[in-house]
């Protein structure tokens, strides 16, 4: 198994992902294959000791910045991001993992590897901490104006990945919708639901519609929205997350006592940091794409980089893609087609 | 100044309207006339003490619950919700308050008092707190397919009301989108964009897109977007501060040392939740309507409803549906009409 880590990519490159990579090749015992700047990289690595066999630097001299086009990205073939997927491509590396622009990842993995057969939109993903586990979330960004269909494909890949990477037996499907009863929401989610709804009869575990809440209830394993919908929930949730945890200290901070208290708090704080926190997930796939591809959270410590490497193993070893491409054949577009 | 209150909308009907009305009559000295099942509200009142010219019952026999299809709740023509909004629409009254079935109110609203001319599409709102003060979001669920014009038009609502209600001098604009640039987005955000930047011109306040994280940032006082849109963000919202906060108990049940240091969090808590309490608002209107209608939380307690009722009287002091159908008038949707 060789993973390819995008070592230019995120908001503490190249250090982080170079240090995320050494406790890969440690603790996993998995190949990492670096893409960057040949010369900075060698430096970086050269204060850590590893087995030397588990990680290769592959020269790519050129930069793309978090905030880049994606078609201004295209054009830089030498980027970390091209070569990496280049090397997916030609078979030297069997997966690619970056923390960098997903856009850009997005686009030259399109370019690139391209798209399975019968996929006609690759998706970018989410996985977010729900009360009892994970809600998978997708598409996040990638589609911003769908189609039915669409939303009926991003059920079938969403739910493969569901099951044959998380480990789900038989994930629960829902679609994002302004209420629960079957006749509910716009244009595009009711074309969707009667899709959805067709598709349980060919075994997909449809159960209804989800609403805003229900990203957060656990009563679903995977919701599929359009991209547009997807992109603000998921800035959304961060920012929410982030503003009540800052209020909550603001009004400690006011209150003698309860600064007091508030040190008490600690492991609790520590639970609750870790049970929303990312760097235990570590990453969440771009499904559809004819190679594993694994999005990193741009501000990934270490451990989240380690974390995304591992996902991108589990991705590789559950022949997802196979598995992707028998079941869009057996959906198809939910039309019969 | 007469505020009708439907005394059998939301989760604790009649008991907590029937109070709200009693608090707004003493405290605020606004005559309130509660519509509902008049032997069922005189028992109600009779539990209390209040100026008795303060406080008027009208009957109105038939009840809407709160899941009930609105165009089924729309021929129930003696609910609490019918029989109110024809006070206003007959002059007898001068704004409507309910903590009941939005979906109902707006047809109900629709089909007796109407839009303000030149208004294509009414629109549901939200006030959520933000790090600096509050946020003013539409549509939140009255619209699920929005035109570009439609867009435009909330912006110039809900900046009135920030302006005239609110008291928000210059209200800064912004468009919910999945990016800040310009050119980001999906077919009608696009369009929409071009439409709000040409009513800059024409003095709107549009700063420019505004991303799902902005909704808590404080950077706008209003954020437009597609009733589909909002209603997500809305009920994702309420859920992942609840869910948030349940998780922080959790752990701090699992920590005894915490267990003891949360007793002292008590005043931060307490202070916490004021600032995230929607009582404190008390109600957001439904804009675009020919008369001054208020929507409460189900889940509103008196003080809520109290709070509401006031919001009811600045929302007639203020004289808003003048300025909208002026406002209205000089934007109209956008393209020169």
């Amino acid at each position: 198994m060789r993973i390819v880590l995008d070592a230019m990519g995120g908001d503490f490159a190249p250090q982080v992902p170079v240090m995320g990579a050494v406790q890969a090749a440690k603790e996993l015992g998995v190949k990492v294959i670096l893409t960057g700047e040949e010369e900075l990289l060698k430096r970086e690595l050269s204060k850590y000791s590893y087995p030397a066999e588990l990680i290769e630097v592959v020269d790519a001299p050129q930069a793309v910045s978090m905030e880049e086009q994606p078609a201004k990205a295209l054009k830089k073939r030498n980027s970390s991001i091209h070569v990496g997927l280049n090397l997916v491509k030609e078979g030297k590396a069997d997966a690619f993992v970056s923390a960098g622009n997903t856009g850009a990842v997005m686009a030259i993995s399109l370019f690139t590897v391209g798209r399975i057969r019968g996929v006609e939109r690759p998706a970018i993903t989410a996985i977010l901490p729900s009360l009892t586990g994970y809600t998978f979330l997708l598409d996040v960004g990638a589609n911003v104006d769908c189609k039915p269909s669409h939303l009926l494909q991003f059920a079938v890949m969403g739910s493969a990945y569901a099951r044959y990477v998380l480990g789900e037996e038989n994930p629960r499907v829902g679609l994002l919708n302004v209420g629960e009863e079957e006749g509910k929401g716009n244009e595009l989610t009711k074309e969707a639901y009667k899709l959805l709804k067709a598709a349980k009869e060919k075994g997909l575990n449809f159960v209804g519609n989800a609403e805003g809440r229900d990203i957060y209830s656990g009563r679903f394993d995977v919701i599929v929205c359009d991209g547009f919908v997807g992109n603000v929930c998921l800035k959304l949730s961060e920012s929410l997350a982030k503003i009540l945890a800052k209020i909550l200290k603001e009004e400690i901070e006011k209150h003698f006592i309860s600064k007091i208290g508030a040190i008490t708090l600690k492991p609790a704080i520590k639970g609750f940091k870790r049970r929303i926190d990312y760097a235990e997930i570590g990453g969440a796939p771009l499904l559809g794409l004819n190679a594993p591809v694994i999005i990193s959270h741009g501000s990934s410590n270490a451990k989240a980089i380690k974390n995304a490497i591992r996902t991108a193993t589990r991705f590789v070893k559950s022949e997802l893609n196979r598995h992707i491409e028998k079941e869009i054949g057996k959906f198809g577009k939910g039309n019969g087609d």
